[in-house]
This record gives structure tokens, sequence and C-alpha cells, in this order.
């Protein structure tokens, strides 16, 4: 197993963008972004998706050449269309539009259009908490997830994310499939040979199932946060409709079965994903004693101090996991497990870009 | 088992809280809330709450003098404060701020501060619904919920509700608590002697159980929307988090354990509730052919004709449910079972109104 530091892996991802055809700014934008999820643990977001974008640039699926641009810009809200190029600086500009919306109305929309596959959506939001913003945001994706009562496949795992700022720490940040599991974690337990728990997926005859390998690759589907109806999974199934709601519905783009299979499966065609972000100014609340950070800071305080079930598993805020492999990534290097460094040396021999 | 309709239900109900003191458009605004719940069939919502609504009067723990008032407006944004009394005039206050600045700026954001409860988030979400409109609402409530990992209870149910409109109905509506059940369930449960599925609520132990009675009234707490950490409980209690930073921690109000107890319990000092809308004018992204509620309503229907997993459950989009009870309680009126009927007459009995 290869370790390399962050700035290491972001200039080789950044090269071999580069080499694929990505114009500069492009390439930092992608390779910031999939090494910010690897250096914060999120590892079926970080470099290992490195080789499923060049996949998806070398059919000719992303435009290499356009920019992102504000098609409207309407009192709070802003319209944004990616043009089918890369996900990361379209949101990256709907982020900064929102942030830049919020400190002049209070509150700030804006919807991304025409889109690919742009990372975890808390990356954006967390550009907002740093500004001592709130906010929420979200993206629709790849069809993958059976509905409440249904026996296929239907909505994407739809992840949403909400991040806000608070006193000791980088503050809260939730980022979360609507799903009950990513599929990356049936993905681990397939290599892994392990069983997966009841009210993860469904087979492709509508059956729940223990074999990670009767869902997705047998034409099955995941489940919707909740699991099953008796547990709650029509909340699960409500949010990812809210999700579609709040994206592609906006920006007219494609939605669940339309929607291209980003970076995994054989794409064939642009993605067409669509993306939104809501941020607020906590500011514009504040007339009572102590600031926002400093109220949610407290309350993250009293959440980690709760006793717990098992002592050695304390309570923890959204967005503490991953702080803290943040930090020991940061100073001992990000881990590239064999099969990832397997394909990862595939793709520089295929750029001519040597993995360092 | 009593059955009324809603014109002679809601009359009754203003008439019993215009007794216990409020003034008139009060006891409308608050009737007519608590009708509507139990017109769709959210019963734990609905008229069998107005004899705890009494006793918080009774107690003088809700000001039946002040009227909610907006403290300030500020772009696109605006915080109101209910002063302490009912929460329905406050709840109507905020998402009709709400909607007037989504309708200047394309996005409005409201928070409500010193409030009470007033009743589900979905029925101010629909008012938006009606006018075209996007919304998002919750609000906090007393502490029951256990966080992932906690062996005691610590946040709220924090319900949050969704609506957007579609063609073919009233559109989407989902409202949902963040726990992976809503209390009233295990109080049914309870009362039909039939245990309870795990991953609904643990004991005062911090252990799972299936006895309703081991939850809620022997100390225990319930779970948030997942269940467990395995079935992604760490999302439901995010959620339950991001409610509690969208609402009180803006409005400066009591949170988790500062709550009171609002309808249920022995309340002894103001509930100081706080709740969000943000309502979204989908006119301002249109700029693709077809309208906003024509794609989201083909949506619906796709959803509502995917094969299901027993053909006698067809799938649902959120808020099918509650309208199929609301045009059959519409026709028929509205039951009053048993137990609600002895304790409504009870309260008819009390105030000199009696029951229709």
């Amino acid at each position: 197993m290869r370790v390399l530091t962050e700035g290491i892996l972001r200039g080789w991802a950044e090269e071999v963008l580069g080499a694929l055809g990505a114009k500069p700014h492009h390439a930092s934008s992608v390779a910031r972004n999939l090494v910010d999820a690897s250096l914060r643990g999120i590892d079926s977001h970080g470099i290992a998706r490195l080789p499923a974008y060049a996949r998806v640039v070398d059919r000719g699926l992303i435009d290499l050449e356009v920019e992102p641009e504000v098609l409207r810009s309407d009192g709070a809200t802003a319209l944004i269309d990616a043009r089918n190029g890369f996900g990361q600086p379209a949101g990256e500009l709907a982020i900064q539009q929102a942030i830049e919306l919020s400190e002049r109305h209070g509150v700030g929309f804006t919807v991304v259009r025409s889109s690919n596959h742009f990372g975890t959506v808390g990356y954006y939001v967390r550009i907002a908490t740093r500004r001592g913003m709130i906010a929420l945001g979200a993206t629709n994706s790849a069809s993958v997830v059976a509905p409440t009562r249904a026996r296929v496949k239907y909505l994407g795992t739809n992840p949403l994310a909400f991040g806000a700022p608070a006193d000791g720490g980088p503050g809260v940040s939730l980022d979360m499939s609507t799903s009950a599991v990513a599929g990356g974690k049936l993905e681990v337990a397939m290599r892994e040979r392990r069983p997966i728990p009841a009210g993860w997926g469904i087979t492709a005859d509508g059956e729940q199932t223990t074999d990670p390998s009767a869902v997705i690759p047998a034409g099955g589907a995941l489940l919707p946060l909740g699991g099953t109806e008796e547990h709650g999974s029509y909340k699960g199934y409500g949010l990812a409709l809210m999700v579609e709601a709040l994206t592609s519905m906006l920006a007219g783009g494609a939605f669940a079965r339309g929607v291209g299979p980003l970076t995994s499966g054989e794409p064939t065609k642009p993605a067409d994903v669509s993306h939104f972000f809501c941020v607020i100014d906590p500011q514009r609340f504040q007339d009572r004693e102590g600031g926002y950070a400093q109220r949610l800071g407290a309350l993250c305080d009293e959440l980690r101090a709760l006793p717990a079930v098992d002592p050695d598993l304390p309570v923890l805020v959204p967005g503490d996991p991953e702080e803290e492999v943040l930090a020991r990534r940061r100073a001992e290097g990000i881990p590239i497990p064999d099969p990832v460094e397997e394909s990862l040396a595939g793709l520089a021999a295929d750029v001519g870009v040597a993995l360092p």
C-alpha cells in the first residue's frame, strides 16, 4: 500500500487531468475536490474516482472547453449552466454565488443545470461554513434506489448536505445519501465476502437480501434511509424526492432514470446532473446575546458529552469522524489501498504521468 | 364512536378556545389547524390535542393577549416573535412573510422565536404550495430522541416538512419527524399491547427494546430515523441537529432539553419553541419548456406507476395517504374514537361548551 501526501497526490491528479485535456484551472478544481474527499476518509469520492473521470473524458462525454456561467441572477436566486463541463467548477461557482446573494439578501438560492459528477456535496457546503454562513445543498444522481413499496430502482441516492459554523471546531457538516447506505458500502461487503444487514437493498425480484452481490450487480436496488416501511423508509424516499424537486425539477434537467450513470458503469451520454445550494446569513437573526456559532458550539459540546451506550464509542457531531481522519491524513499522508493503486497506475501509464 | 363533520368540529373547537380566553381570530386559527390534521388522518396532531392545549392555557403558560409580530425584516429574511402566544398565528404569519419575500426576491427565509406548539409543519408548507411555491419548514420540539450512540434522550423529534406544486393533485407534501417514528406510534402499540420493531426506541438503560412501555413512560428514548448506526441512524440524528441549527440556534431560543414539553406531559414553563420556513419561487428558474408543476407532476405519475413489491400496496407520493383520508373524511365526517371522545367530553364539561 502506497501512502502519499496531499500535495503530491493533488499535483499528480492535476497533471493527469491536464494530460487528459482539462484546462489548468479545471484540473486544479477537480484535483482539489477529489483529494479533499480522500483526506477526509470519504474514499468512495476521493482519488479512487479519477480513472472513472478519465473514462468519461475519454469518451468525449464532458466538454473540456466550456466555463460554467450564470444564466440568470434574479433577486436572491441564480441559475447556473454548467454547460456539461466538469461538475466541480460549476459547484464552486454555484456556492460562491449563493454566498454572495446571502451577503446581500440574507439568503441566497442557486440551481445548477447540465452538470456532471461534482464530488461530495459537503465540499461546497463547507466553503460557505468557513465564511460564517449556514448552507444546505444537494445533487440528484443516477437511478439506483427503489422508492418505498417499489420493486425496482428509480431515484438516485440523491445526497444532501448541511453545514453551519460552530465554535470549537470547523462547524457541523452533515453529508448524507438519502438511501440507507451509499453503494460503496455494498461494494466493500462484496469484496470482503461479508453479508449485509437486511434493510440495505433488494434483489431484482424485490426481495430483501443480505447478499451484497444480489443487489446492484444483479439488477436489484438500494433502499431509502429507514430501510423498511415499518422503520420509516418513506421518509428517506421522501427526502430523495425532495432533492429531485429542488434540483432537476428547477433546473429542467434529467431526473431519475434519465440521469447518466456519472462515473460508475459504462457511461454513454452526458450525466445531465442538477444541483442546488441555499445559503443563509445567521447575522440577520441575531438580536439576542451571543453569536450563532457560539450557541451552536455549546449545543455540539453538550452532544459530545452525552453518556454513550458503549463508552468506547462516544457521541459525535456530524463532521467529527471526517475531521479526525483529516487531521491524521494531513500528518501521515493518504493511504492508497492496493486495488486503487493498481487502477491509478493503469491510468498513469495511459496518460504518461507516472504515479509518484 | 362519534363522527363529526369538519365544520361542526371546527366550530366547537373555536367555542372551546374562546371559552378558555383565546381571542376569536386565535381560536379560529388553532381550531382550523387541529381540524385540518384530523381531516388528513394525522390524529396525533388533530382535535385529540385540544385538551392538552386547554391544560397549557389553564396553567397560564400561553399568553392569550399577544399578537405575533415581525421583529425584523431584512432583505429576503424575517425574524418573527411569537411572544409566547399560540403557535398557529405565529406559524401563519411566518409562512405568509416567507411567501411575500419569495415573491419579491425569489426566495424567503423566516424564523419564529418564543413560540408554542403549532400543529404539523406540513400545514404551513401547504399554504405556500397552494400559492405555487416550493417550501421547506421545521420546528424544534421537546427532548425525547437519543442521538446515535447516546444512551439518553436529548433532541426532539424535530419534524421537517417539504412541499412543492405538482400537476394532477395538490402537490408533494412530505411531513416527517426526524426520528424513526413519532411517539404516537408507540402509544398506539402500548394501548393495543403489541410489541414494537427493534430500532424504534431504547430503554432507560440504553438497550434496544420491542416493549413500547419500556421506552418513553420508563425514561427511555426514541431513536433517530435509521434506527441503528448500521442502518444510518446518524443521518436521522444529523437531520434533527440540522433542524435545531435552523430554528433555535437562529432564533436564540431554547434547545434540546430546554424546550418545554409542548402539549404532552405536565408543562410547567413556556415551551419556547422555534420554527423556520424557506419558500422558493419556481418561476425564477424557468427558462426551459414546461412549467415546474408540470414536470414534478410527471415525475409523481412515474413514481405511482412503478411496479410494486405487493400489487395491493402501490407506490405513493408523499402526501398521497393524507389526501385519501382527507377526501373520505370530508365526505363521511371525522371519526372520534372513544378514548378521544371521553377526553373531549371532559373538556366540554370543564368549559361549559357541550360536545355536538
